[in-house]
């Protein structure tokens, strides 16, 4: 026998639809309603109707088969034969991220395509993959963030199964899977939850749709609502971690937040399964709070993104200045970045226009996330170039020693290691003409802040259109192709030495000396050892290194030493030494 | 010479407006504004012209003679002759606080006519007298929580010198003051400050009117403008501490709010004036985070009201439960909040339909203030009764008792100590006959939440209506007479006990012990040799209190010992005793 379950405390009746049938449900405490069925099972299609209207996809659908509108599927978890006994999790300090598009990684676009490219990642020397959102969204193709049914995985990408054949499949690799999940509004397309009940509340502003309801009447179950999913992907696909994407989009003034509450509950679950757990957020407050122990006042989240050092390092080595790439560009700001992750730890910031941020002095460096490049901040420009199209070759490999040498936790982008040419601009497959063409004119005046952009809004990629989605495919062949299977070299190399010497992942940011010259153009990471030397002045650089250096790497074969302890590095170019103890 | 400035991004040209003269002022850095004068000083009025515009007062005038709408006038805080330089401020723990209104405390309903009682606070023992707020607001009479003008002392108060021999004449007789200030929004008739630049937010949403933008782009100097308010009445007025008005309605996402960052520039203050400085919180969020010191990540406010102990009380001496009462009644709320104050701390509220607060464990009883009523319980009841008209006499008598014998710190509304029978009903004077209405007919639909009064909206006073004002007056004659005088001796008593033994101020939770019988109606509170004992119930009750045990006070003359170790307490009495150590 079945038990079908579902809150909806504002309609006055709830049926259950199964297949011609209509079943009644009854209502319980808390505005739960329950029916039993004994033919139903693993694969029954059915949905729900409310006061008599018409079927609603369950809001904790396990699978929607046909998409958001259609029914949905039951799903046992379980029936799935793991071979994953003995996998524990990765710890995050001293990891390295691999960011991936399901749609987009493998030619079939699929949790199984995936799982081909592992073998990549292991030769690559990763340790996470890391999911762009798989949760249910209208139409075939998108990037995810607009997500309507938060249980099930997206239909086609394969069904629940698939994408636990994945995770199997990378634990079995060793790599670990971290899921980005999305909290803080749903998709505009086929999300009848407001039937149901209060999951929206008018109090608080999102930019992309009604906030969620975490602290107004009713809000118990909304809560529930999300920390139950947050748990489901943990304990019934055996994810590792969950990216918890825009949390400044998570207003929620209870005297426990609800990210505080999640991560307190991933914590529980995960004594329980005796695995390791992460939780990261996306967050662009620079709040010590949210990776802040509980017990020091904090929500107790392992880490987060830290665009302040995307934006330091892609201002410097781009020379770009629009946007919010104005607040960036000095060496200054570099070292700074370099330094702490956040360059803006309560001072003025002239794009925001006004102060910003909070001194992350006391954090470890392995409670923050940074990437020369992510699917945001390629897929957000006008043309979504990705940084192969925004700075030469010896500026890539420049931009990825300064990755791959941090104290942070590095994350690369999908085929960012070999320099992937293709672009990774906004897509959808939105049903509703309305709602595509406010996508289309949305993505178009949101370029207003590149200005050199926002000038030709025609040449913007239109986001309904297939090709525009088929264009962000990788080609893997590119891989084994000179210059890129040159960078792919680069990239193991670094990925590689950071394995070999603990002074790399060594997460204390006290630990670490940086110097720079702003006219020059030179900085150098120093951190126990290990030297990171980088120019990118205009001139040869003769660094003065000392007695006894060694070369461990140069991005360059024109990186050389000019006497036992003078380093050159020519212009736009990076080396990491070993040196004496100073 | 006179240096006027003002900040105002907005306009691209503002005027000084002196006499008839238009002078004309120049922009520097961040939108502040400067011009000069040789003839203006204090007592000159001026006004500002935004674009050419009407003349618009000074955001941070210090004094608004003829209302919000009219001019400025300059103020000289250096000139005032203080008295009280060796008045070094009042530590909150083990203080008794006195909320007063300066309109209707003394028939005059100014600052002179407060001065006059300040004999009869000395007299009663308490510590601090707590004003609600004197803030610039249209008309002549009101409550003041829809300030205008925030740095100017209302102009039917008195001036701004009143409002310092106030202060100067309270320290002089060893009182404390404690300012009541309103940082969420600002009242709806006069305010012009958009105009100036973005002191207003749409992202967030309040009860009252527009949010103060905290957070948004050019917040800084928003901040600075509340901030510098707080700092001005600590500095140039010497109070002693703010409380602030619904902090629930201030939101701010930045990574140090603006509480937090107000508490650390008053500790500042402190430290170099080497005065005591109090902050104090109107919360009804139940969060610790308010209180908790920033090393432990919270944002170091002195205290935070604590309703709960209100309503747990209110519920249980009164029998209501309509509204939010509905959430209180019994002995096991009673004792619940009389251990700490929150009997919300992560359990479900039936009246807020969710789960509400966090746990106070680790909090000391002096971060809590209490009140058996306030302005709030009092004047947002449809008729605006004070707990004498709700209550036997012998009732208000162990309200007092339980106030205070509390570990927190107890707040007396004025007139509370002799069982005052005038009305504290909400009274405004707006000129906008459409803005006096619309008040009007809130007030009628707020009470919606009372059942009993909702259905009679028309018996609710009119706010507008200058009798409504009149009869709030506090009728000082009551005090010599019978009962009257009687609750007064009852007060003095139990403020003197609570000053005479230690184990009543003590702030520790932890050291107190609370025991009830929630069918047979007692409540008992031991705190080290000290026992509080109540009956609640309709029968006499005979306490064993174990020999030695001393009477220190009986809320009536029926309280007596039945042999050498019995109490006996009568139906709705309330004992004081001195036992042994256990």
């Amino acid at each position: 026998m079945t038990v079908f379950r579902v809150w909806a405390p504002r309609p006055g009746l709830v049926n259950l639809l199964l297949g011609d049938r209509t079943l009644p449900m009854s209502r319980s405490a808390n505005g739960w309603w329950t029916g039993r069925e004994d033919g139903a099972g693993a694969g029954t299609d059915y949905a729900f109707s409310l006061d008599g209207g018409p079927p609603r996809a369950d809001p904790r659908s396990g699978y929607q088969p046909f998409g958001p509108e259609g029914p949905s599927r039951l799903v046992d978890h379980a029936s799935f034969a793991w071979s994953d006994e003995r996998w524990r999790g990765l710890p995050l300090p001293g990891a390295v991220l691999y960011e991936c598009h399901i749609g987009t990684f493998s030619a079939a676009g699929t949790f199984a395509g995936a799982i081909e490219h592992l073998g990549h990642l292991v030769d690559l020397g990763v340790d996470a993959v890391e999911l762009l959102p798989v949760a249910e969204f209208p139409g075939d193709r998108g990037w995810g963030y607009d997500p309507v049914s938060l249980y099930a995985p997206h239909h086609a990408y394969g069904e629940p199964d698939d994408l636990k054949r994945l995770v199997d499949a990378a634990h079995g690799h060793g790599l670990a899977v971290i899921l980005d999940v999305v909290y803080n509004h749903l998709g505009p397309a086929g999300n009848y939850l407001p039937e149901f009940g209060p999951y929206f509340t008018t109090r608080y502003q999102t930019a992309w749709g009604e906030a969620i309801n975490f602290d107004g009447p009713d809000s118990d179950q909304v809560r529930r609502f999300v920390i139950d999913n947050a748990l489901m992907w943990l304990r019934d696909y055996h994810v590792d971690g969950l990216r918890i994407d825009a949390v400044h989009a998570i207003s929620d003034a209870s005297a426990t937040h609800v990210l505080a509450e999640l991560a307190e509950e991933v914590r529980a679950l995960a004594a329980h399964l005796r695995r390791t757990l992460i939780v990261i957020a996306e967050s662009d407050l620079n709040d010590p709070r949210l990776v802040t122990s509980p017990a020091a006042g904090g929500y107790g989240l392992d880490a987060a993104w830290a665009d302040d050092w995307h934006h330091a390092v892609h201002a410097a080595l781009t020379g770009e200045r629009t946007g919010y790439y104005a607040d960036f560009g000095s060496l200054t700001a570099l070292a700074k970045a370099t330094r702490q992750a956040w360059v803006y730890d309560g001072v003025y910031s002239a794009f925001r226009r006004r102060v910003h941020g909070r001194s992350p002095v006391g954090l470890a460096g392995s409670q923050f996330v940074i990437s020369t490049q992510n699917h945001d901040q390629v897929g957000n420009r006008a043309a979504a170039e990705r940084t192969s199209a925004l700075m030469t070759g010896r500026r890539l490999r420049v931009a990825a020693a300064l990755l791959l040498t941090s104290p942070f936790v590095p994350m690369i982008f999908q085929g960012e290691e070999w320099g992937a040419t293709c672009p990774f601009p906004y897509f959808t497959d939105h049903a509703d003409p309305d709602l595509a063409d406010a996508v289309r004119q949305g993505r178009r005046a949101e370029f207003g802040e590149f200005g050199e952009f926002g000038e030709n809004p025609q040449d913007i990629p239109d986001p309904q259109d297939r090709a525009t989605f088929e264009r962000a495919k990788l080609d893997w062949t590119q891989t084994e192709k000179d210059d890129h299977a040159e960078l792919l070299t680069w990239y193991r190399h670094l990925i590689k030495l950071r394995a070999q010497h603990r002074e790399l992942t060594d997460p204390r940011l006290s630990a670490m000396a940086v110097d720079f010259d702003e006219s020059a153009g030179w900085l150098t990471i120093r951190r126990g050892t290990v030297l990171v030397a980088v120019n990118l002045g205009q001139s040869d650089w003769a660094h003065e290194v000392g007695d006894g250096a060694r070369l461990l790497a140069g991005s360059d074969s024109l990186v050389r030493f000019t006497d036992d302890a003078t380093l050159l590095l020519p212009p736009d170019s990076a080396a990491i030494l070993l040196v004496r103890a100073s």
